[in-house]
């Protein structure tokens, strides 16, 4: 099982929540592929997650961080260093939430409080985390980091909300902090734009199960799974992609350059 | 002089601080090309601006705001459709500032309350000022909404900071709030992708005349001017793009489609 | 009516079939706004088309020209500068074909004598016309060019067949002949993407009454019809966009950035 | 040496010329990773290169066929299926030639015969093989086929000459035909848009050699080589990768989001 990509490695997984989640998938794949990884969750997050058992399957330590706290997050990268043996070769940032769409405000009608919110944890947190390991110096050449992204960040879906524009500024990041984290150190980043998803996350959307299938039909492979995520995010960590970066990939079956399916037209 | 293009429409212009202002500019030909309207700024920038003489050249009214209040911004707003007798048919967003770069902090090293303002003033305030406009309907069928950026948003200058995150969120904006304001209000909204511009604000950029020089080398057409965005911009408020909406619109001589310039590639 | 826009400028206009055409609405809204030009377009089409009728209108001689034969486009040229005596302000590419399409051939089924006449006849007559104008020193400076153009080149329409891959060339076109001719002459290329409108040749493409629905249905502000084009094409031949070039614009009332509309995503 | 990614796979690779080309290490480094093919080169480059070599070293068969040829790809295609002994599991297309640059014509200069040549060779034979293999159905489930491609197809190199367009034609040949081999036969179609790379093919464009270091230093990981690519396109035959489709790679050490480096504004 597996082919040992990541063999020797070391990372930090954010955002395993439960078995639905990307990053729960991606930690399994990761461990069947040969890396060594802590996990981390926000504190609340955690209580309502099963992140025990993935810790418990995988032989991971979990290190508990608010991702908009400076401190946590200095701590956690402190500690994963400490815990794996070694600087740091791969993350993923699996990240995101919006009060607004939570509290059911309409994008036309944003609390801007909450908007303030959602950016710092979905967006400004990848910037956050970047900026730690940056400075710790905790990333090894050639080490990768992965957000997950969504294409929202390019084209409107009404239900999306002010998650595209927090989607929109977190691409930034990563092609921002790819430039000096690659010249400086050798890092690359990417995030991956990834079909809709029926994560626990994904499914407090409003109208998630009609957008699911809509993208299902539009899509010319069908919408890519948490699984495939996790299979892609393994091929990016490894070392087969080192030249690939500050790059917005679409991973969804091909939805993103298909301008209408037969199987849509025909409704029309 | 002038083409009677905007004849009888009344419109909203923030940004003009002095004469090298793309947004002065823009006024002065708004007001050319037969429009009225009233000026704003935040009241700091005014104190050291010569907004007074633009007013006064132009038959406007200024009424002073606070871009990331929403208080002031609603009341720009209901002034703005008393003092024009009527509701809006353009806006011009032109406003941006970093903190982060003011304080001469690196793209690595964020703080981030900086970086929190920064956004507030430079991104978030374009939403705030289209979510006031909406609630208040207060914009005309066939109404324009302008807001100016830079490629950064797209592809890393290094010095450009965490402006370009910024201008990622502030065109994902308009996208998002195009859906919406197109939708339910005919209201279209778009951004101008501007060249490197010899404004007051742009100069605070470190190395900009270095810059300025580059993109001017690698522009077929050499950079565009503010006087040239001011141009453009009165295309977009006209009745002749009514269809043209959710766009970033690239307003740069042909740099960004440039992958190299024969004068550039001849240093190496 | 008109605003004097486009006053002692001269042009081309290629492509003008009938009064569904988007060339004929061009033609009549540069002809209101001051401009004169000449009209062409292939023999074969102008037996078809009522040409004759739009020349007696905008005054406007005809001069036919196979669109592929670089004798005929220098002729053309030549004639042109003659006749409306000076150097070109503007030119008009609306032309493409696809034989495929005309005889039923699929996508994973084209006829390669098909596809080789299609691409030289879509595609790559504007590089002709634009080397025809370029050696004979025809533009003046500052002129401007505009093709039509679709997004099939960036996502594919089932339907649409091998005219997507040749609007991809198209565009490319005036993105690599946009340098030289910005460069050497101060000469912008643009492309224009504009919604499926239902010209006499739109019309020949399978299931089109369904796609333009669906795209009326996708785009926040309706479909841009063919004097809005007509409408937009007016201003890129103006003074007033001086250093737009090598740019692809969607005219398409939203369409290109919504990723899904409320009234589609109801269906499913 | 290998991770077992293409075990049991079956392949066709095209263009292998000598060690410096990408096609050359591809197909090394696919045989690393447990993978078989076939070789293949138009019958003149099999002349000048030494593919006898590399076929020994793989253990492969090299079958002649001209890419230009229906029925030379057609009896390829077949022979393929024969010797690997089952459906074709991965496809590189590594394939581009324009007479145009060989014969030191300029892009405002071309004539063209020379241009439909160098499209046929080195854009519709992209279509040609995928025809050849989709009426064969001659492809696996969950197949990959890759493309080689350069970002002149979306930013102008002003020596990039007609491969420019050549390449935008090709990358939407991947879009188009993807849709309908994915939809139909679980097949994925990519570009992958790679560094300037010193294979011998490069080599033949003008300023090369200034215009490698220009990239290698606008790159914030340097150019990517030709060994870098190999290794990208394995994952890309992997399962890892299976709902990636239609998509255009950047591979380049982040070249193609970089407005400009430091390095590079420091000459100005």
């Amino acid at each position: 099982m597996g082919y040992n990509l990541l063999k020797g490695k070391r990372g930090i997984i954010f955002g395993a929540l439960d078995e639905n989640s990307i990053a729960w998938k991606t930690a399994q794949t990761v461990h069947d592929e040969g890396g060594t990884f802590v996990l981390t969750n926000a504190p609340i997050a955690m209580r309502m997650g099963q992140i025990d058992e993935l810790a418990k399957k995988t032989g991971s330590e979990i290190i508990p961080a608010d991702a908009t706290s400076v401190e946590d997050l200095d701590n956690l990268v402190a500690k994963a260093v400490e815990i794996l043996g070694g600087k740091i070769d791969f993350v993923l940032h699996s990240i995101g939430m919006s009060v607004n769409v939570r509290k059911g405000r309409a994008y036309t009608d944003e609390k801007y409080d909450f908007t303030a919110k959602g950016w710092d944890v979905s967006a400004l947190s990848f910037h956050k985390v970047l900026q730690s390991l940056y400075k710790a110096d905790a990333m090894n050449e050639w080490g990768s980091v992965v957000a997950l992204t969504y294409m929202a960040a390019q084209r409107t879906f009404p239900d999306y909300n002010d998650m595209a524009d927090n989607k929109a500024y977190l691409e930034s990041v990563a092609r921002s902090f790819g430039y000096f984290f690659g010249k400086e150190k050798k890092v690359r980043i990417n995030t991956i734009s990834q079909s809709p998803t029926a994560t626990t996350a994904g499914q407090g959307v409003k109208g998630f199960a009609g957008f699911i299938s809509y993208a299902e039909k539009m899509s010319p492979l069908g919408n890519a799974t948490a699984q495939d995520c996790a299979d892609y995010t393994v091929t990016l960590f490894s070392d087969l992609t080192r030249k690939v970066t500050m790059q917005n990939l679409f991973h969804d079956g091909g939805f993103s350059n298909t301008g209408v399916s037969q199987e849509v037209i025909e409704k029309f």
